[in-house]
């Protein structure tokens, strides 16, 4: 049975990676890193830079992404493009023949918005996994901004660019952090007595951010956003947008 | 101007620790530790582990936390209780005339709900705030159970566990974490179609899972909940509840 070491690195700052990842990273024996296509090679050199900074001695063997078939519906679109990607690991580990664990480095944290405990569910044998929580773009953002996730025992809806954009803000929320939004979703809501908090390349020397009253800072976003995709070739960027509360506490 | 570093440490794993949090325990002048009650001296203690761990030459001054009062209702409480703590950290940083920056060691990450940042907002002067995400409970939780925080393309409902009591299960939500809750509140939710994945003492050597359908794992769990308070004095746990998926896929 294969050891399966799913290892949270952050959000693109070296210094995130927690001691139990560095420590990780000097045991396992091998760690498969995706070839991203030449707009996204400043992620795959980041991978390769942790692995130095870690001095892992592990055995790196890169592997292409499959391309998502854009003719299926979403679900089943993701749900093939996971299969492929099983299929391609487990490819790739057949013919490395590790001796020892197999990590496979996860931007933020494996549990958050991210599709690699589905992948590996998909394996067949089942392998042994570990999972080592990272920080994630969400800690990243609200770190750098300096504010808390939530108001005084106040909750917090997660959700995503695509759920937003088609149902609008989450009922009774008064606090709603957006994920994996290409396009700016936050647009289509209505901005009275909203305020947003946004940061792209988070944690990296790249990093821009950007806060205010929705109405104002929207439409700000949305052009410093393009202009900062056109310079760098890609990005990624989150936000979290909050009810402005009345003057008092806003508290844990 | 004081410079005041909060910096995130994880749930109670010294390997939790980041990089940057290390080199920024490292270069820190003087650590204000709380004194907690005998009950939770074990995380008083966690706290010097991981200074020791980290080298750091900081001077560590302890100061005693107020009492809340119970008389207050909720919010003025809250307030109140906050008030006294800035009150204490602006004596003890007075008295101890640190040369270079002031660290606090922050349980989980400073912004998900802890009241760090609540408490520093009100000194006065402003420091300057330098905020070290963390590694949270919800983290640890989702990484020990090796599951995913959200389903694909699914929304997260992260609330406290007195919202919880007090407005049932949210809305629309699919999956729901709950903070600070210290009376199992999922015992108040019809169970039809819930899972549940609990865990205490994330991280640490002590910890405690347990997951299953709530019909079933409820009942288990206050008890197992109970006992190890009983057991150790003192209880930090978490948990994530989600509504079953039909047959197929629950991805990213």
């Amino acid at each position: 049975m294969i050891d399966l070491w799913l290892i949270g690195i952050g959000t693109g700052n070296p210094d995130h990676v927690t001691l139990e990842a560095q420590a990780a990273l000097r045991d396992a024996a091998l760690v498969l890193v995706p070839r991203k296509g030449p707009d996204k090679s400043d992620l795959a050199d980041l991978r390769h830079t942790i692995l130095r900074a870690c001095d892992s001695p592990a055995r790196v063997v890169e592997f292409d992404m499959p391309v998502r078939n854009e003719a299926l519906p979403y679900g089943a679109r993701v749900a093939r493009w996971h299969d492929e990607i099983a299929t391609i690991w487990a490819e790739t580990i057949a013919a490395a023949q590790p001796d020892g664990p197999v990590a496979l480095l996860v931007w933020g944290d494996p549990g958050l918005y991210d599709s690699t405990l589905r992948i590996a569910a998909r394996l067949d044998p089942v392998p042994r996994l570990r999972v080592l929580p990272g920080i994630t773009a969400l800690q990243a953002l609200t770190a750098a901004h300096a504010i808390p996730f939530n108001s005084v025992n106040g909750a917090v809806t997660v959700t995503t660019g695509r759920r937003l954009r088609a149902q609008g803000w989450p009922g009774a929320a008064d606090t709603v952090v957006a994920m994996l939004d290409g396009a700016c979703a936050f647009q289509h809501l209505d901005p009275d007595g909203l305020h947003i908090w946004w940061g792209a390349y988070l944690g990296m020397p790249e990093q821009v951010l950007d806060a205010g009253p929705l109405a104002r800072a929207g439409p700000r976003i949305i052009d410093e956003r393009a202009a900062a995709r056109a310079r760098h070739g890609w990005i990624m960027d989150t936000y979290l947008m909050r009810r402005v509360t009345p003057p008092g506490d806003a508290g844990d």
